[in-house]
């Protein structure tokens, strides 16, 4: 990893900053924020790659986006949107600088309990929302594992997903509407807050998931559904990666339908156990483990549980199963304790998102194991692997400048076997600036060309969110930041 | 109505029939029919407007596509795409001539039970793949009213809807992965069998309900869900349609979570009373009614129906519940019964899909009864009120030139009365020619401008599906032809 610190945005062609500046301060002044710490908190995702804008704008009110979007328009300044700064990606990182439109004081939560609808400012926090929803007796399930910070607007901005999504799917199959400002400054509603919707180009679900390269989204109208009335969770050990993830298969095969299904391999299991000092299956050697739950009316999940256990009995070597909120919580920690403890192993982990289909995740853990062997470095994978979207991390050492490129070329060879295997590079990440240079992998030119043009047309200047999604970005050459964010919890 | 029979295409301006003729018999002779009769069957849909193609394809693989595509672009041929012309908006008549693109013969289904995912041409017929899917205990619940004849290339293209959307969602909720041609003859795979995909923009999305304007699909990976296990049916009479439509409101606050949950007015009723010669509800003066459907596993059935009727018993002036699938059957017979019957009062019906927030539902009907009254025709109005969906009908014979003129007047009072509750033109049917009028009601300037320009990236020449969505066509203009579908029952 080079060491050029790229803490200034690169000046884009036609931006006139002073004049730019002179008119949103004029416009705008007291939502303007130009001291060295507002740039710099507005400057990085969680990526830790930190560039720096010229200015951050933190809207109070929708309308002022518009008013942003016309000048950004007029004087061609760079504008990249920020909620939480949760994404894994840099997709929220100023990279050619220009303004940081905050939208975090967006924040109203409207609730139609009848209807089944709510309508969130782009800034409510998901786990706000979500609080709020099942005190009514109603669920809004996207659940990505930055929930208690992340914004409502990055979520649909990401197409952000979760543990959930193979019971319930991710947040662009609850969004309904969604309201916001085009590149030009011109308001737009796609969509609205109804059940059925289909007049016009559905422009709507094009902007989930473009992580704001195709304008600004304000408000949106999301489909609740009803809490499920029960929980249960259970914990399963197996000797090896291909016994849980052939137990995957069987699971759907035995006509269960969990709302999570998470699968550890053993890697990412010595890691907690090593970090906690505790055996997780007391008297079993290290295993791999699969965390379950069900959900639905008590009736539904004692039906479903009982399928479960009599096909899991057969092939599982250990399992525990909750009997209280309190015991699930402490098997919800296993998984937890996972994602942290890896740090234990070596202090930088990249944490991919990748998807393939459910039957071939086993050939994926094999492939991670022989990598891991080739390059030399960790691969703890865990994830959900209902989906099959498996989370393999590579770890290494940052200040290890040989690491570091066994860890890029790992990354890169892992991206190709995932396309190989008829997956996707990312299931819920998106592509921000880490993915960007594996698009090609992905896509066919055709395909690019045609997502290109797609761009152009909802963004002629090319001032929404710059760099990111098309141009390849190598991460790798640039420094990132040493910096603790709200939810590090090491 | 006007009798102008638009029998001819109009010529669009680059386009050289005869050389592409040539080209396109010596690639593809076997598959081009320009006898009248095919010409004729590929003119029309649902709508009943009839232009003649100068030749249909009806290719055979998905690879021929692409040569056609290659040869439209290349002459300028505008191409519409075709399944089964289940359309009810027009959506499927090739308005400017040139060449349809039948794809009904890619009619291959492939299932893998273990992932619930499904992989279909788009010429599978709806109703085959759902057969095939319950048998293997899944669940495909897109269900178009027109599923034994419409084919899945269409209902994506439309995104179709049907009556289990209340709990099931529509069409689009259960596309993973669409393949097909873009308008250069580039193919494209948006999205793969895959729960989880969030790589580059969301094309995907963007194609479905695009009605043919964007690129041609030949193929999809669609979601399963597992069968629900039972289900029950009721059907309860209100006196009144404002107390029909509040039990509506009434249910969901009782935390009814209805699969199906249909609306029928009175003249609707009357209709079908008067077409059978029996009372729906013997004893009870002329009743608006609601037609319930629930699923799931059998307790929470149980459960449900129990919460449904110690709401409903206070609120519904009589109800019957089926004891058997016979019986449920006879209840759903009602339903069919009242669209059928309508020819009894008028020759033709005008049937809009309109949506309106559902507690606003009530207020639609007290409009489309202040209309009856005003223009003279029958309003009879049933639909899919758990969404707020509602068919509004306006009947009238074709013959009597005032009369069609007072039905287009009050078709457009009513789009207006649906934009100002809040509410959309268009819930399932889409634009095509028939609503294309009011698409400055129901979208800002700016909102179809960016449209327009998102169907220049995609179609640069305009080839694809030509005249529709975007250019107003006045229906009303042109004569429709007589013609018995393969799904007309009168």
């Amino acid at each position: 990893m080079k060491t050029k610190k790229s803490k200034k945005g690169a000046k884009p062609k036609s931006i006139n900053v002073a004049k730019a500046m002179k008119a949103l301060r004029k416009r705008l002044g007291d939502r303007v924020a130009e001291d060295d710490n507002s740039r710099f908190n507005a400057s990085l995702d969680n990526l830790r790659l930190s560039v720096l804008p010229h200015a951050v704008i933190q809207v109070q009110a929708a309308d002022e986006v518009a008013v942003v979007l016309k000048l950004a328009n007029k004087y061609g300044v760079p504008l990249t949107c920020r909620g939480a700064g949760t994404s894994a990606t840099g997709s929220a990182v100023p990279i050619h600088g220009g303004w940081v439109l905050d939208l975090s004081a967006l924040n109203r939560i409207e609730i139609n309990p009848v209807a089944r609808i709510a309508t969130v400012g782009a800034g409510v926090v998901t786990a706000d929302l979500q609080a709020q929803v099942e005190a009514l007796g109603l669920f809004f399930p996207p659940d990505p594992s930055s929930k208690k910070y992340s914004t409502l607007g990055g979520n649909i901005a990401c197409n952000a997903g979760g543990m959930r999504c193979v019971k319930y799917g991710v947040t662009r199959d609850y969004v309904l509407g969604l309201e916001g400002v085009l590149a030009d400054g011109s308001p737009f509603q796609f969509g609205l807050p109804l059940k059925k919707y289909v007049s016009g180009l559905n422009l709507r679900d094009l902007l989930i998931g473009s992580e704001g390269t195709l304008g600004v989204i304000t408000a949106a109208n999301l489909k609740l559904i009803p809490k499920p009335e029960k929980r249960w969770t259970g914990m399963f050990a197996f000797k090896s990666e291909a016994a849980a993830l052939k137990a995957v298969v069987g699971l759907f095969q035995a006509g269960v339908n969990p709302s999570i299904l998470e699968f550890l391999d053993r890697q990412s299991v010595g890691c907690a156990e090593r970090y906690t000092g505790k055996k997780i299956f007391e008297g079993q050697p290290r295993s791999s483990i699969l965390l379950i739950e069900l959900d639905g009316c008590s009736v539904e999940v004692r039906e479903q549980r009982k399928r479960l256990l009599e096909y899991m009995l057969e092939v599982a070597a250990a399992y525990r199963e909750a009997r209280s909120e309190l015991q699930a919580e402490k098997l919800w920690q296993v998984r937890r304790t996972c994602s942290q403890s890896m740090f234990s192993i070596a202090d930088t982990k990249l944490n991919e998102d990748v998807v393939v289909p459910i039957e071939k995740q086993a050939e994926l853990i094999r492939y991670t194991l022989a990598l891991k062997k080739e390059i030399g470095l960790a691969t703890p994978t865990f994830g959900h692997a209902g989906d099959g979207n498996l989370h393999v991390h590579i770890m290494y050492n940052r200040a290890s400048q040989s690491d570091a490129e066994k860890a890029q070329a790992g990354i890169e060879k892992l991206m190709q076997k995932v396309v190989d295997l008829g997956g996707v590079i990312t299931g819920e990440h998106g592509i921000g600036l880490a993915k960007s240079p594996f698009m090609a992998m992905q896509h066919t030119a055709p395909e690019i060309a045609v997502m290109r043009s797609v761009k152009q047309a909802l963004d002629p200047l090319g001032i929404l969110n710059p760099g990111k999604i098309f141009d390849p970005f190598e991460v790798w050459d640039h420094e990132l930041v040493d910096v603790t964010l709200p939810w590090d919890h090491r």
